[in-house]
C-alpha cells in the first residue's frame, strides 16, 4: 500500500478493519489508485431529475449496465447509484469497480421550499450487493435537516459496524438560506463540517463561491482575513473546515459552461488540496468515447498533482 | 423454460432463486406463459371506488371467488387483490393462478389534494397466502411520496429476502402535478423510472399522453426529438426509461370508450415493446362470457406479437 | 356442529384452526347458537359517552359484573367491552360467554371534525383475558382513516396468528362525509366492504338509510336499479357488498324511538340476510328484567328466521 | 391480611400475584394499613411548577431525602415522585415506604392550550428502584389525549406483566373543556371512568364541583336526579362512575384556603366512600413538625371512618 | 479516593458500579482531580455555529487532535464533543482524558423560534469510543421540549445500564420564554431541576441573571426573600434547586468581555457552591499557550476553593 493511502487510513482511527478495508479498496482502485485522489461516477440523476432529462441526450445511458462500463473503462475510483441501478449490474460487474449504494433520493415531481429525501435503500442492501460503502444526502438549511442528520447517524452506525464506508452528499438548501447562500463559502464549509461531525468518511460538496451568507460568519471571515479570493483558496478553506484536511472531501462542479472551465475547476480542487471530483452529468450526458476523453483529462490533472 | 423467459430473468441478476422462481411462475403461467408477455387481472376497485360502483353492473363480481375463476378461465398471468379478497379464495384456488397481494390501498370516502394509501397487508400475509409477489402503489407528485417510497423500500427488501416478486403501481398525482400532467409522457416515464430505482421487478403505469408536463423535461424532449407522436412511440419511451427495457413494464388503459379502442391501445403497447396489460374494470364489469371474449382478444394480440 | 356453522366457517378458508375455533365458539354460543345468527352485547358507552350518560338511568350498570350477567342471562352470543370492563369480570365469568376485547376507543371530552381513536388494549391482553376475538373501530371518511386501517391491519395479523377472531366496527364519519352521508346506503356498503378487505371476520355497521352520498356511486346505483326502497333491501345490499354474503355482517340500530321500531328493524335485518344485531344502549339502559324481555324478543325474531 | 384488603384485592381479579402483592403492600403500609384507605405523598411539583415555587417556602424540601423521611414519619401509604427524586433516595430508604415512579411529567416553561406530558421514566426504572407501581398522567379534553391513552396502555401492559401496580392521575384539561369544566362533576366522573377502562388500579382525580359541563350529560344528570348537592354526594358519584366502587379512587384537594377546609374535604371524601387523599403541597410546603400534625389529622379522619 | 469524591459518589445511590466508576474517573482526573470540582472542555461549536466562526481565529483548532491536546495539557477534567471530533482522536488519545460524547446537536443554518436538536450519536458509539459518559442538550421553553425530555430519558436509561455517566446541557429557550428569560434565575434553577429529575448526573447551565421571568415564581421568590443579589447567591440557589446540592452542577459563562470578568464569574461559582465550569470558546479561540494560562487561572481559583 502506498504511504499516502496508509496516511489517509490513519485519519479514520476509530474505524474497524472492515471499514478501513473498504476505504482502501476505493482509494486503491482505478487510474488514481494509490494517489489519495478520487474521481467518482455518480448516477442518480434519473431519480433526481427524471430519465428523459438525464439520458435522452445519450440514450445508451438508459441502460444501467452502461454506467458500470463507463466507470470501469474510465478507470474511475468508484460508482455510486440508487438501489435499482446497482441491482441491475452488481452481479455482472462484480469486483470490477467499487460500488456505493445511495440510500436516499429525491425527485422533482413536487418542488418544496424545504426538501427532504426518501429512504430508498438499506445497509443490508449495500452488503448483499457487495458495495464498499453507503451514500446519503443531507440538506443543511432545510427544516427537515435535523431528521435527516438523525437518519444518517443511524445508518452510518450500522454501516460502520458492518464494515462499510460512509459517503455523505452535503447540499445546503431550504428556507434557512438564500439561493446564493447554497454555495456560499461559509455555508459550504459549514455543510462539510457537519457531515464530518456526523461521522462521514468521505464528504461531497459543491464548489463554493466567494459569497458569505451568514452575518455572524462574515464578520469572522473578514476579521480573520480568511483567504477566499480564488477557487483554490476556497477549496482549501473547505478542506480545512473538514477536520483540517483529515477527512476526504470531494467536489462537484459549479456552473461550468465548457469543458475547459471544468478542467480549470479541477485544477483549483487539486491546488486547494481537495481530494477529487464526483462527476455525473458531464460524464454520461455525452457519447462514451467523448466521456472517456473528458474523464481522462480530469484524472490526468489529479494524477499530475501527486507527482 | 423458453429462451425469452430465461432472458427476462437474467435482467434481475441480484435476486435470489426464490424470487426468480416466483417471477418465472408469473411469466410461465396462463395463455401467454413463456412469451414474456403478461395480462394481469387486478381487482382492488371495491376498496378504491366502493363495491356498488365496482360490482353492481355485474353482481356476480361481489363474490371474491368470481375473480379467481375469471383469472383462471381467461388464462391470465396472475391475479392481484387486497387482503380480504385473497383470503376469501386462496385455499380453494391454491395453485391455479399466481397471486399478488396488494399491500396498500386507498378509498374515496375522503378526497385529498395529496393522497396517500393505507398499509393493508404484510409480506407475511403474502407468504401465508401462497402469493408470488406483493403489490404496492406509489403516488409520485404527492407530498406523501417520500414516505411512500420509504414504505415500499422496506417492504420490497423483506419481500426479496423471502423470495417474492415486487410489483409497483406508479401513479403520478398530487399537488406537484396538473391533472393533465398525471399521464404526461415525461411524468409517466419518470414514475416508471422511480419504481425501477426503488427495486420493482414489475411496474405498472397508465398509458401516457403526448403532453409534456415539466418545463425542464420538455426542453430536453424537444431538443432531443424524443419520438412521442404515436402511442406506440410513447410506450417505447416509457420502456426505455425503465432501464432500457430491462424491467417488465405493463400498462393500464387510458380513457377508452369502446372495446376496439382498448384493443388499439393493446396493439400500441405490443408494438412499443411493452410487456402487457393490467386490466381491471374492463374485465369484471361485464358478464363473464363477454369478459372472457374480451380478454381472449387482448391475449391474442399479445400472443401474435411474439410470433 | 350444525351445517350452517360449518358453512360459515368455510368462508374463512385462509384462517388457522385456532381462529376458526374462536369463530365457532361465538357462533355456537347462547340462544342463537348454531343458527348462524348473532346478538352481541357491546358496552363501551362508558368510555365513548361518559359513565353518567350511560349508566345513571340504570345504576346497576355502573358495575362491570352487571354486563357479564346480562349477556349470560339473556343468552347473547358474546360480550364486547374495553380493557377495564373485561379485566373486572373475566375471571369470575370465565367460560360463561365469549368475550371480545375492544382494542381502541374514543371519548367525547373533545369533539373533532375528523375523529380518531386511542389504542386501549392489545392482542396480548385479549389472549390473557381468554377472549375469542378483538374488536376495532375504523372511521372511513375521517382524515385519520388511513392510519386507522394500518393499525387494524397490524392488530388483525397478530390476532389471526394467535388464533383470535377479528371484529370491526366500521363507522363512516369525518370531513369526507355529510352528516346524512354517515348512514347513506352507498357509504355503509363501502364501509362494510373496506372492513372485509382489511381481513375482518365479523363486521358491524349501522343500519343504512336510502340516501346516496357519493355522486359517482349514485349514478351507478340509479343506472343499475340497486333495490333500496325497504330497509330489508338495503340490508341485503350491504350483505352483498361484503363479499356477497361470505362475511358475517351485523347491525346496530338507527334512530328508533320505540321498542317496536327496533323489532321492526330486526325483522328487516333478518329478512335482508343480515347476520344479527349488536345492541348496547337498548339493553343496559333499562332494568334487567325489562332488558331480558327486550333481548328475548330480538333473539326470537332471529330464531324464527332460521326455522 | 384484613378482610377489607382481601376484598379490595378481589376486585382486581385479572391481575397476576405479582401485581396483587404490590397493591397489598400499598394497602397494608403506614398508619392506615389494612383499613382500605390511602394517604399518598406526591412530590412532582419541582418538575411541574419549578423548584423555587415548590420548595422556597420550606427549603429543607429541596433535598430529595426530605420527602422520603416525611412519608415515613407521617405513616403515609406511599410516596410518588419522578425519576430523579426517587433515584436520589431509593437505596437509603429501601423498604421503608412503598414507592410509585411517575413515568410522565410536564413543566410550565411553555403554556399550551392542549397540554401533553413528556415520558420521563420507564417500567424498567420502576423495577430497578424497587417501586410498587408506576404513575401516569392523562389529560382528557386535550387534543393529545388519544396519544396519552395509548402510551398509558402500553406502559400499563408492561407494568402488569412485571408485577407492578398502575396509578393514573386523570386531569381533564385542554381545548375540549372550559376552565370551570375541568373540575365539573360529569367531567371528573368521566375522567375517572376512562382511567379505569384503561386498566388503572388506583385513580387520582380532583375533587369535583357541582358544575355540569357537557350538555348531553347535564340532561341525563338532571333527569335522573343524580345527587350532587354536597361534596360527599359528588365523591360518591365519582366512586360509582369508577366501576361502582370496585376501583380505588383517591382525591386531591380543590381550592382550600385553610387547613380546616381541607379537613372538611377529607371528611367528605370519607363520607362519600372515597379511598383516600393524595396530598402534595399541603404536606411539604410547611415545616416538618407542622406537616406531620397536618397529615396526622387527615389520617385520623380516615382512620375514624373504618371504625 | 478522597473523602469528597466518596461523598459525591454517595449521592448517586441508585447507580450501578459501572456508572460510579465513570463518574469517579471524571472526578479524579486532571489538576482538580479529587477536589470535587470540574473544568470541562466542550468543543461542539463547529457544529453549533460553524467551523469558520469557531476556529478561524485560531486555525490550529480546525484539527480535532488539537482539542484532545488542549484538554490534556491544561489538566481539564474531561473533554466533550460530537461524534466526528471524538472518532478523530479517541484511539490516539485513549486513556489520556475522560471523554463525553455529545449525542445531540444543532446548527444555525436555519433559525427557529422553537429549536430542537438532531440525534447525532448513540450510547453504543460512546461505549466503542471509550467515553465515560454521554452528553445531551434539552431546551426547556421550546415546544419540542417534551420530545427532547423523552429522548434524553431513553438514552439515559441505556447509558446507565451500560455503566456510563449522563451529562445534560439544560438551555432554556423557545417561545415559552423572553430573551431575557433564558438566563433568568427562576428559569435557570428550573432548567437545572428538570435535568436532575430526568436522571442527569452532571448538569450544565448558564450563569443566571437576577431577572425573574415567571410571574408565579417571582411572587414566591420575593415573598420568601430568596437571596439573588450577587452572582454567588444566584449560583447557590441553582445548586440548591438541584436536589439541594446533591447533583453536580457546572456553569458556562454569561457575557464576559474580559478574562478578568470570567475569573470573577468563576470565583462566584466557587463561592456559591457550584461544582465547576465548562469553558469552550474562551479556551480554544486563542493560541494554545494563552489558553493554557487562562485555564490554569480558572483551575487555580477552583483549587483554592477546597483549601
Amino acid at each position: 500500500m502506498s504511504e499516502r493511502i496508509r496516511e489517509i487510513l490513519g485519519w479514520y482511527e476509530s474505524d474497524n478493519p472492515g471499514t478501513l478495508t473498504k476505504l482502501a479498496r476505493l482509494l486503491k482502485h482505478g487510474v488514481l489508485g494509490g494517489t489519495g485522489k478520487l474521481v467518482i461516477l455518480p448516477v442518480d440523476q434519473g431519480f433526481e431529475h427524471g430519465p428523459g432529462r438525464s439520458f435522452a441526450v445519450n440514450p445508451a445511458a438508459y441502460d444501467p449496465r452502461y454506467h458500470f462500463e463507463l466507470a470501469v473503462e474510465a478507470g474511475c475510483s468508484g460508482y455510486a447509484a440508487p438501489l435499482g441501478f446497482l441491482e441491475a449490474g452488481a452481479r455482472e460487474f462484480a469486483g470490477e469497480v467499487p460500488l456505493i449504494l445511495k440510500l436516499n433520493n429525491h425527485d422533482v415531481l413536487l418542488e418544496e421550499r424545504d426538501p427532504s429525501q426518501a429512504i430508498t435503500g438499506s445497509v443490508e442492501d449495500a452488503v448483499r450487493l457487495g458495495c464498499v460503502g453507503i451514500g446519503f444526502t443531507i440538506y443543511p438549511g432545510s427544516e427537515h435537516r435535523l431528521e435527516m442528520y438523525g437518519q444518517l447517524r443511524a445508518l452510518a452506525e450500522e454501516a460502520k459496524r458492518r464494515g462499510l464506508a460512509v459517503v455523505v452528499w452535503s447540499y445546503p438548501r431550504g428556507s434557512g438560506l438564500s439561493k446564493e447562500g447554497e454555495t456560499a463559502l461559509d455555508v459550504t464549509a459549514y455543510a462539510a463540517h457537519i457531515a464530518a461531525q456526523l461521522g462521514a468518511h468521505i464528504i461531497k460538496v459543491k464548489l463554493p463561491s466567494a459569497h458569505l451568507e451568514q452575518v455572524a460568519a462574515r464578520k469572522v471571515y473578514e476579521k480573520q482575513n480568511v483567504p477566499a479570493g480564488t477557487l483554490a483558496e476556497r477549496v482549501r478553506h473547505v478542506v480545512q473546515a473538514t477536520f483540517n484536511g483529515r477527512r476526504v472531501v470531494i467536489f462537484s462542479g459549479g456552473a461550468a459552461d465548457t469543458d475547459d472551465a471544468v478542467f480549470e475547476q479541477v485544477r483549483a480542487i487539486r491546488d486547494g488540496g481537495g481530494f477529487g471530483s464526483i462527476i455525473g452529468r458531464n460524464s454520461f450526458q455525452r457519447k462514451k468515447p467523448e466521456a472517456l476523453r473528458f474523464l481522462k483529462t480530469v484524472i490526468d490533472i489529479y494524477a499530475g498533482a501527486v507527482k
